[in-house]
This record gives structure tokens, C-alpha cells and sequence, in this order.
């Protein structure tokens, strides 16, 4: 179905000639050409299936999670193609000038918006990222380079090779899209140091995958998705909210990186309240583990030990802690957590811009579930991740996020003295 | 003087530690700790200028050119001194919110500019850089990790230990402002992958310097300084200002990584024009290299070679090509270039255009000097380096590519649904 390259170097170099040609594409032809892309996974869905059937075959020996998480299914393949054309419908990220302003010189100077260049992403065996990443760096004008978990594989080079063929289909250069065919951990090191071809990395997946690329790659990467997210309810909070956001941010989905793992509570309100939303928590299955004075409060709540502090349990499961203070909950939350995401429930005024102020995470709510950190509640209308370090992006990373800038400057012979 | 941690995780969490008290700092208490530490490099010049002896009694067999950078006077010193007023002077980068918007659960989502972190910086044996970097980082909230060459240490430890000293005496902590003592290389690899402690490394200094980190760095950095600039001469140009603004891209400081080293000539004025400016270039001492055609119509001039299209001289050296199109010297420069400054001289508006669209760099000029491309020059007031890389900052950065942002989020009781 395609011309494949065979070594990341090649890759890499027909990925910046096909970015040569899709920087200079309009927005009418890069969601033009997403709408094709869908279409052709419908389309094409059977050669799809057949591939992802060769996966299953192969994955006997995998959690039913995982495999669930491999299946596809018509309405899966229907899902990745809906997806593709609401990207097609957002904001067109690419072109608009941020800034522009005369210099001392005379110079006229604005800031751009371009695209990155060339996307590396790195993934674990879920094939509707192959869809979702390609559309998010295609509609913001970058090539991607996309490497899966092995298990996926086959299902990768269908879905990657329809988009492919898609996009030959209507003259563009297919080579925006790729896909590294070989699934080996030698070749994944190799792209990591692919300074000369990639301009960022993108893990997305579970934290061993991410820390592994970050402790290895030399290529620029944006750590994604490690949560240890922690709710302080304050001495000064409304209960029932409290136990509104909490319960939410806990159990609404407790897989993903933005639900609560921790759970502050003021001495001065514990001892009355504790008992209660414990309650509510447990009714929900989810198990406690405390701090001493947390344990005392709860009968049978089992103790949490010192890993529990750093732990993302990404399950039914929340440490409780009983803080002296406002400064000794936020002295813990900046010590433990992974600048993630963190709430305060308080109905006292400084308290509340205190914590904002002073607690070091991508996002800082008052009076709201750690849930809402995502690129679709905020409105962003897409997600390529939440980034938790502080280069480049922090937070919910929607289309923007996968733009860079260039200063384009207008002068009437300007030398500089 | 002061307390030195002696080894880089100590470093590292010592930095954390300052970072923290130094984000609550408000602009005024940082501005007023710049001006005390400016001070103190004055009151304290003669530790700092015995240091230096000694740096030179060791730099013996190191080029004039290198112990001229390496050497400080009172005049220098006071120079640095007033950098660091300067900064204090600038507009405050820091709690500034860019955009802030309501999301359809009502909650109101603010994007506040705040520091990075840890910055890490790595630079040669120049002086001016401690108290340089130290200044924009502090001012901009930064903990800073800096680790100087060897010629310098003496010098460095000078000049850190007063800056801390003052920071001390004011009851700040001195731990916001770190310098390495140990140069040895091993460390300064140990410093490239401290991910637990450094937000950002910058790599300040030639070529070797910034590849070697670019290569070896984890800890994500920001590329700085490599220069190979082009100036494209239209077929439309007015002739009289390229030559003004060839002139002064190539001879007003040849040092620098915003100095023109190309020349590109449309062949449809290159017969008439080309002998004129090779001749205002030659008066200046320029060496001219030249493809054949170029060669052909300038007696004497010598052949340039294919490493010469690569190649950033530093020097009074330019390399001269002979293009059918405008559409040839775009794609030469995106083949040969740093992705740091690129200019087109003409009159004709498409050709411009055209030129700023398709150009992949940091700054693209039409009729302009590439030597603007300088923070000062930009307006922003100071500068940490020149990004070509287009994670984070791409450009002149100042001040405010030293900060990140967090999102701030005020609800009143929003769960997710």
C-alpha cells in the first residue's frame, strides 16, 4: 500500500521534506485533506479489522484491559474517523500573529505562529492514538512520526497506511504521516536521539514508558500524564462541596491522570467531618489508607505508609492525611505531588488565593474537581496530552501547544549601528 | 564566605529550596535584592580582582583573544554591576495573566506567567556570565545552577560568593544563586541529567560547548547561538541598500552569531552588481568565497567549497552562490542554515512575501539587517541567549522566555459530570 522507509534516518528525512510542503498548505486544505483521511478509515475499515484481528490472535497471553483497549470495532474505527473531522472543524492554529510592534529602529516585528516541524510520538498498544496524534499534528502543520507499543502493530501499519494512502490520493505527501515499523527497543532509543530530524518528542502512556524517555532522550520531550493529584479540604470549606468535588475527582473515573489520589483535611474540621466523607468515599469502593490521626477518626481504615505520599494509584484507592494548617497542607502537596493538578475546598477569601499563589502545579483550583484538567474542558476542543513540566507548554495541550513561533520583520534598509 | 553544597543533588535540592521563597518574593523585593547585589560587586571588587589574578597566572598558554574575555577590571566590574541595575529596572515578568476565560461548567481558567524553576546554565570562561545570568534569572524568579569553565573559577567563585553574600545579608536565601565548583567534565555530565532538580538547562558559548549538551543533556534545554545567516540579494533589490545592509550583517561585528556568512545573488543582477559589492566587501577585509559562476565574475575570488554552505566563520569570511530564483535560494537557505536569521533585500512585494512565508527560521528579515536579531535590538531589554530550536522559545529571549505559566482556576463547587 506504501512506500515505507526502513531506517529512522530516512524517515526522518522524507518527515521534513513532507513538513517542507505542509507548512505552505492553507487551513482549507489541511482540514480538506483530514476529511479524506477520515473518510478512507471507513472506507477501509475491513483491511483494518483484518490487521487488528492478527494483533488479537497474538495477544493471548494480555490483561483483558489491554486487549479491551486493542479491540476495534466498527463504531471504534467510526469513532476515530468522527474524531478526525471535529479536529478538521477546529480553530486553525497556524499563521495568526500573536504580536507585532515598531522597534526603535523602525522595524516592524510580529510574532507568528508556525508549526513545530517534525512530531516524534511514542505509545503504548492503543491504535486510536495513531489517529487521533496524526490528526492533531496534521491540522497544526506538523509531520509526525509515530512509534506504537509491538502489540499493535499490525493494526498500526493498516490504520497509518489508509491515512497514507488518503493523503497520496488527493497529491499530498503521504510522508507527513509515518510510521516506524520496527517495534524493537533499540529502534525506540534510536528515535529518541534523533536530534537531527525531531523537533520534540511525545510520550504518551503509562509512567514507566514516560520516564523512560525522559531519562533517555536527547531529542526535546514534553512529559505528559503523571498524576498524583490532591484535594485540601480547608477549615474553612463547605462540607457538602467538599464531599461533592471529592467523591467526583476520585471515582468519576479514577484510571486517568487528573483524579485525586490524596486527600487533605484540617484539624479543625476533621474530627467531624472526617467520619462523613470517609463514608461516602467507602460507599463508592473506595479503599482509605490514613495517617495516624486520619486512622483514629475511621475505624478499620488501614494505614498509609511513607510510598503512599508519592503514589499515582490510578484506582479506587485515596490516601488521607490531617494537616495542622493551610502552610503544612501546601508544604506537603509541593513536596509530593507531580505539579499535576491540586484543589483547595474553602469558602475563606485568602485562603483560597494563598493556595493559588503558592502551590506549584500546571493547574491550581478553588471550590472545583482536579478532573476538569483536559483539553476539552477547557475548551481547547482537542488534547494531545497535559504536559507536567514547565518548558514549552503546561497543562491541557490542545492545537496550540503544537505550534511554534517565527518573527517576521519588516524593514526599509535598517543597519544597525 | 558562604556555605557551598558539594555535590549537585545537594545543589539541586538547595535550589528547590531557594526557588521556593524566591516565587513568593514580590517584584519590588527582587528589584531591591538586584540593586544591593550590584553593589556588592563594587564594594567587594578587589576579592573579585584578586581572584582573577590568579585565573590569569594560570592562563598562560591560552590565546590573548581568550585572556581578554577572561580579564577584569574596575571598569568591567562596574559594567556587570550595572547590567544588574538595569534588569532591576526592566518590567516584572512574573504574575502577569495573559488570557483568562470562562469554560462552559462556569469555572473561570486564568494562564498566570510564573518562574521556571532551576535553571542550569553551562558557559565558558566568561566572567560577565555569572553575574549576567544570576541577575536574569532572579529577577525573572529563578533559582539558578550556574557551572562556568575552569580558566575562570577563581573568578566565578568570586564573584558568586559576593552576590550570595548580599543576597545573605538581606536575609534572602544565597542558595537562589549556586555556582559549581568542581569543573571536571564528569560533573558538568552529571549537571546535563539532573532531571529531579533542573527545569531548563541553557548551554551559553560556541559550538562545541552547545552540541555537547544537545547531545548529552536529559534535563530539557534551550539551544542557543549557532549561526550560519544568509542574505538573499532579489533581482528586485535596491542595489545601493544591499550593499549597506550586506555590509554591515557581515563586518560590524563578525564575532557574532547574528552576522551574515552567505551571500545570495539573483543571476539577473549578479553580472552588473556582484563585482561592485564583492569590492565594498573586500574594502571592509572580507575574504569572498564563490560558487564557479560567482568566481566567474569576480577576478581572483576563491572557490568556495561544499563545507563552506555549512560552515559559521565568525570571521571576516563570506561565502557568495549565484541563484536562477528566488525559489533556488529559499531552498538552499532551509538546506544550509542554523534556522537562526535569514534577509531578503527587494522591492518587489510577492518576492518578500514569499520570503518571510516560506523562510524556516527564528527571524526572517525583508530590507534589514540580520544583526537585529538581539534582545536589546527587539525592545525586551536584556537577553539570555538567541533560541533557533522551536521548543519554548524561538528567537531573542529575554526575560519573559524565562518564565512559564500555571493555570489558576476559580470555581464554586463544579464537579465533572
Amino acid at each position: 500500500m506504501d512506500n515505507t522507509a526502513t531506517n529512522l534516518t530516512q524517515l526522518g528525512q522524507l518527515a521534513q521534506a513532507a513538513e517542507t510542503q505542509l507548512a505552505q498548505l492553507s487551513a482549507t486544505q489541511r482540514n480538506d485533506a483530514l476529511v479524506q483521511m477520515a473518510a478512507a478509515l471507513v472506507n477501509h475499515q475491513d483491511i483494518i479489522l483484518d490487521a487488528n484481528k492478527r494483533d488479537l490472535a497474538n495477544a493471548t497471553d494480555l490483561k483483558q484491559s489491554f486487549v479491551d483497549r486493542l479491540t476495534l470495532t466498527a463504531d471504534r474505527i467510526e469513532a476515530m474517523a468522527e474524531g478526525m473531522r471535529q479536529v478538521a472543524q477546529l480553530p486553525d492554529p497556524i499563521g495568526k500573529v500573536d504580536r507585532m510592534w515598531k522597534n526603535e529602529a523602525g522595524l516592524m516585528i510580529g510574532q507568528q505562529r508556525v508549526p513545530l516541524g517534525v512530531i516524534g510520538i511514542i505509545f503504548e498498544a492503543r491504535p486510536n492514538v495513531t489517529a487521533d496524534a496524526s490528526a492533531l499534528c496534521f491540522k497544526s502543520g506538523n509531520a509526525v512520526i509515530l512509534r506504537g507499543g509491538k502489540e499493535a502493530i499490525q493494526t498500526n501499519i493498516a490504520v497509518s497506511g489508509v491515512l497514507r494512502a488518503a493523503l497520496n490520493e488527493i497529491s499530498l505527501d503521504e510522508n507527513a504521516i509515518q510510521l516506524v515499523h520496527d517495534t524493537s527497543h533499540e529502534t525506540a532509543n534510536e528515535m529518541m536521539a534523533l536530534t537531527d530530524y525531531l523537533d520534540v518528542l511525545i510520550p504518551r502512556g503509562g509512567q514507566g514508558l514516560i520516564q523512560h524517555v525522559v531519562q533517555n532522550a536527547t531529542v526535546p520531550v514534553i512529559e505528559t500524564g503523571a498524576g498524583n493529584c490532591h484535594i485540601y479540604v480547608d477549615e474553612f470549606a463547605e462540607l457538602k462541596m467538599a464531599t461533592d468535588i471529592t467523591v467526583n475527582a476520585k471515582v468519576q473515573r479514577p484510571s486517568v491522570c487528573n483524579s485525586a489520589e490524596k486527600l487533605l483535611i484540617h484539624e479543625a474540621v476533621a474530627a467531624d467531618y472526617l467520619p462523613t466523607i470517609a463514608k461516602s468515599l467507602q460507599d463508592q469502593g473506595v479503599q482509605l489508607r490514613g495517617d495516624a490521626r486520619a486512622q483514629a477518626l475511621v475505624p478499620g481504615m488501614i494505614a498509609a505508609t511513607d510510598d503512599d505520599w508519592d503514589e499515582e494509584y490510578n484506582d479506587l484507592i485515596m490516601a488521607v492525611k490531617v494537616v495542622d494548617s493551610e502552610d503544612e497542607a501546601i508544604a506537603h502537596i509541593n513536596a509530593h505531588n507531580t505539579k499535576h493538578s491540586e484543589a483547595i475546598i474553602t469558602d475563606n477569601y485568602q485562603n483560597g488565593q494563598n493556595f493559588l499563589q503558592r502551590i506549584d502545579a500546571a493547574c491550581v483550583y478553588i471550590n472545583a474537581s482536579t478532573r476538569f484538567t483536559d483539553g476539552f474542558e477547557f475548551g481547547f476542543g482537542a488534547e494531545i496530552g497535559i504536559s507536567t513540566q514547565k518548558l514549552h507548554a503546561r497543562g491541557p495541550m490542545g492545537l496550540n501547544e503544537l505550534t511554534s513561533t517565527k518573527y517576521i520583520i519588516y524593514g526599509d534598509g535598517q543597519v544597525r549601528k
